[in-house]
């Protein structure tokens, strides 16, 4: 730092993800003509799709181009609460609904809402890393809770009561979940809530990953009758629909917190971007539903290609039920996982992201894989990184 | 608040936009089938360009609709680094260019990457609002110097030296300015970023309405030689560049924070929209520009013909240099201007924006006057305010 230029101890202490390291090397071997199979990326290799492009050229050629109110298109709001009723048999009012730009938009409004300094945010080790610094930014404490596979890596009733401790404003769970591809029963979401509701404390529940499941039907926790007002979701664009560029996401939210959501929304971001939501729109219709199941049904296929693969390697792997992540294992091929990751980019020509990226518990026995990439190319990923295995 | 579920104190505290208020009563005057005047929106009437759609277009067909990295696109930001030279004559290394998702994220960024809880902020009253939000949202301290005509409801560095006080991390000016229109002279922003340099404090200059002055050439700080690191500036492809819906802005920083900004991106918002940028590509075309130039123009004469009616009007106006917007001085008419604002609305159909969104000092004596509409409109809005205020 030049001179003495102030900087803030947050933005000193929040975290890179590690697995920009990996990909900065492998974009350093690509350069070189290196061929390397991306399993690191939490991004579809889909485009969005075409009917969704010919919809924002319509609303472009229209003019559609200026602001829309903060808390989004109210034909879209609309449009949400309609789906909401008709794939999940939810009765979300469209004034329960805020389209925000992506989902990390609607965690930072919510956490902003609801946290003073000081206040508790439970969440699991491992999960999504920008959850733990998004409370830190607002210098809220988190309480992490350990989790492993004897509990498919998430939440349970069980576990939150005997980690409850005063000052926790919010519990935070995801299902489908990020890094494991694992899902939360409904029953068990719906015990949470009802404790979480005696303690005055908020339920927050990432679907993102809502509709990537491939063993089960695509939930919701707003389909459960008699939830208390602590309920809150974040939801996206991005993964099931096929629109990560397009930065949009929505959130829902008891009406009591709708006016402080649209003032923190005008102040941080006035509102969404507006073409993406017009493709939303477009998105949200039958035809490109229709598409977006094909896509899934892909997804499902990489995933049994992957698992199937690995399995004859050898590996044990239990068959995650949605996103597009296998949380691997790798305690018994090493006692660095992050070490494990660049020998196998390196050796192997295969990105992954090291567990560090999503906590500390039993990281360093972790690599995540992505099926975001052709069967063909997941096969060849696994006997490469057997290849290298052997001769090490 | 049903039950005792927490909310944040920064989060009840954060002011509403009070021009939300005249906007709602004016479209329910629009559903009663009034005719109302809109001169409160801060936003151009004009779309986007038709050469934007165009390349946005392509670029959808070519499937580019995934995330870009955080720093956004790398030939947008060496695009950016180009157009500084060739415009503003100012060495701007694309190193130092980081795309925002809209300014306001280009703000919560920098402010985030500077300020611990009690940090002080010094900022002119008025001054855009949500500035002041950002900075309690990170508990943060503002120092607001009362500002009026008199100094073109600018900071100097007299005023700057006088309002010093310990604990200033980081001080705030926009030229040209909302929502007075005035522009800070080059020299003066110099000596403020020097004073400041020797106290360890930034000067952020918001250059968002740059582009748009009328009887002087477009200015940047950044085409100053000899300034220190203690220099940021944010802008927007809002403005002059027409493109408000797309959500697109970025932030000028010294190479020291970069890799600060980069990791709090990477958190708070991952990418700006991907498209955006790609549009934000070809609106740095000579031809866009062009184009944009004559709209520069259009603002002109909408200047031109405000101020005149409102001198045949009989009222006080000194022209401000930029933006379009008129701050203008009515307590020779009310001493309660947003009162004033809703009688206008009312009586005349005319909708303003009342001062006591941009601050406390003198806000009950001013509106803003935004000249986005067409010049017949403008001079018909003040007709029917003289004829109004002829008749209250």
């Amino acid at each position: 730092m030049p001179q003495d230029l102030p900087i803030s101890k947050t933005a000193q202490a929040v975290q890179p993800f590690h697995v920009m390291k990996i990909l900065g090397e492998a974009k350093a071997l690509q350069a070189q003509g290196k061929d390397i199979i991306h399993l690191e990326i939490g991004e579809p290799d889909f485009a969005s799709l075409n009917c969704v492009h010919e919809a924002v050229n319509q609303a472009m050629q229209a003019g559609l181009t200026h602001y829309t109110p903060t808390l989004g298109l109210a034909e879209l709001r609309q449009k949400l609460s309609d789906f909401y009723q008709r794939f999940y048999q939810a009765s979300v009012p469209p004034a329960e609904i805020m389209l925000t730009p992506g989902s990390s938009s609607g965690l930072q409004l919510l956490l902003t809402a609801l946290l003073n300094p000081g206040d508790k945010v439970l969440l699991t080790d491992p999960s999504y890393p920008c959850n733990r610094q998004f409370v830190k930014l607002l210098h809220g404490q988190v309480v992490s809770v350990p989790v492993d596979a004897s509990t498919t890596h998430q939440l349970t009733t069980d576990l939150l009561k005997t980690h409850w401790q005063t000052g926790i404003k919010l519990v935070m769970v995801a299902s489908p979940a990020n890094p494991t591809g694992s899902v939360i029963e409904q029953s068990e979401l719906v015990k949470m809530a009802q404790f979480l509701s005696e303690q005055n404390a908020y339920l927050l529940v990432d679907e993102i990953y809502q509709g990537l499941v491939y063993d089960r039907p695509a939930e919701s926790i707003l389909a459960n009758q008699n939830l208390g007002e602590n309920v809150l979701v974040i939801n996206s664009f991005s993964k099931f629909f096929g629109m990560t560029g397009w930065r949009l996401g929505w959130l829902v939210a008891p009406l009591h917190l709708m006016p402080v959501l649209d003032r923190l929304g005008q102040n941080l971001f006035l509102a969404a971007p507006t073409l993406a939501q017009y493709g939303a729109l477009r998105v949200l219709e039958p035809d490109a539903l229709a598409l977006l199941e094909q896509r899934r049904q892909a997804f499902q296929i990489r995933r049994a290609t992957l698992i199937n693969a690995m399995h004859r390697a050898g590996w044990t792997i239990n068959q995650p039920q949605g996103a597009f992540y296998i949380y691997w294992d790798v305690s018994n091929l090493t006692e660095d996982a992050e070490q494990l990751a660049m020998d196998i980019l390196w050796n192997a020509g295969v990105a992954v992201t090291p567990g560090k990226d999503f906590g500390d518990y039993k990281a360093k026995q972790h690599l995540r894989l992505a099926y975001t990439t052709e069967p063909a190319r997941l096969e060849e990923a696994v006997n490469r990184i057997v290849t290298y295995l052997s001769t090490r």
